[in-house]
């Protein structure tokens, strides 16, 4: 029998709010077991890059990442976001270890094709080096992966944290039992103010038709499917009581 | 019999001239055998600080690291600066991880006490988790580490890279036949122009004396003597040479 493993995307406010990261961070280390964090940044980003006059470039609430861009990102999220979060974890008696996908080339992406839109330095992701992260929650260190990546040149990269936290899923359910929990500041996807339970995929299609689902929300449950049908045992989409119950979030099934 | 690891510093124009530091970490990189890299930024947090209107305080020296400096120190050194050497080094076909100390825990210290001067938050080393280390090298991941530890209660603390490199070359020769390595941008300890081959603690004393040795060379060769006194088996101090060729930079021996 394989062991557990959750992996729990964290974003949006949690990050920005330092006292809301505290208190997720809390939940996710009283949790027992194997875990691996993922987390964004947006946020903070949008906040640095205001105060210092550098432009925001969003198309489609996705970020062009000039190389002024590249260069603030990495060091706001694998400098100051991701060491703040380990340094508030590692309060407590385990370990937790900071990581960009550059680190022992754990993520290797390659920079996004020029189609429509030059997204700039942006990463799609190409492989996940799960014997290496297996190696670390073997020995009781928890990763936590900013969403910095790079590709096979070290050429550092902007990458969706949502789809890191789902790669690394798909990657880790060759070791371990998978739990991907994406967590953010709603109780999971809302209909009418109400949780929705479960969504399969026919019930996608009918939310999507009905703009139930839209925005931000379509690529977040696309990787929540693309990981559900890829190994991933289970997979939730909620607030802070995901971790302790995540039967009230909403759940992604295949069926 | 132990395996080898060489431990290197590299610091001052080394991290802040981009090509020199391509031309060093090619060269590392070419060494065969273990590796751990530790570095310092200091001249790109100065420059940082400036541009960005941060007062640089500084006494004898030494910098005085207050709650704005912590936080800027922490995303060039263990954002900026270190990502941008590993992935520089990830080009090869080596693995290189970066690491504050903060991660896994590998370096604790604590808060330098206020005596004459109140430093801020700065951190003097009280244990390093060689283990961990180890188990990155046995895996042939090499350590790559910025100059940012953090206390037991996680608070990120700005740390001596020379002091990190001398610990950690120290608490690594319980497993290795430890070599170790300050790299700066002269041949050595220079006298009328010349490096001295070989400086041991009588002869340091008399350098002091003379005024030979003075400055921030002095802590340098404090830890240097550190290191020899506590199992680092060889200690140099020279420019990008001392890779292939240790013995025209200057040795620090016991005797």
């Amino acid at each position: 029998m394989k062991s557990e493993l959750t992996i729990i995307k964290i974003g949006g406010k949690i990050i920005s709010d330092s006292e809301l990261l505290e208190k997720y961070l809390k939940k996710i280390n009283q949790t027992n077991g194997n875990v691996i964090i993922v987390h964004g940044g947006g946020n903070i980003a949008n906040d640095y890059f205001k105060k210092n006059n550098i432009p925001v470039k969003m198309i489609n609430g996705r970020r062009i990442t000039d190389k002024i861009a590249i260069e603030k990102l990495v060091m706001l999220y694998s400098g100051k976001i991701n060491k703040n979060i380990i340094s508030k974890l590692n309060k407590s008696e385990k370990k937790y270890i900071g990581l960009s996908g550059v680190d022992s080339k754990v993520i290797l992406s390659k920079k996004r094709e020029i189609k429509e839109v030059d997204y700039g330095f942006v990463g799609d992701i190409t492989s996940i080096n799960g014997i290496f992260l297996k190696l670390l929650i073997d020995n009781n260190i928890y990763p936590v992966i900013c969403p910095i990546t790079a590709d096979k040149n070290g050429l550092l990269l902007n990458t969706n944290a949502d789809t890191i936290a789902t790669k690394v899923a798909i990657e880790m359910s060759n070791y371990y039992d998978l739990r991907l929990l994406y967590c953010f500041d709603k109780s999971g996807v809302l209909e009418n103010n109400k949780v929705i339970k479960r969504i399969n995929y026919h019930d996608y299609l009918n939310l999507l038709k009905n703009k139930t689902i839209k925005d931000g929300m379509i690529p977040k449950i696309e990787n929540a499917f693309d990981s559900i049908k890829n190994g991933v045992k289970k997979v939730y989409i909620g607030d802070i009581n995901i971790f302790e119950n995540p039967n009230n979030s909403t759940e992604i099934c295949l069926s």
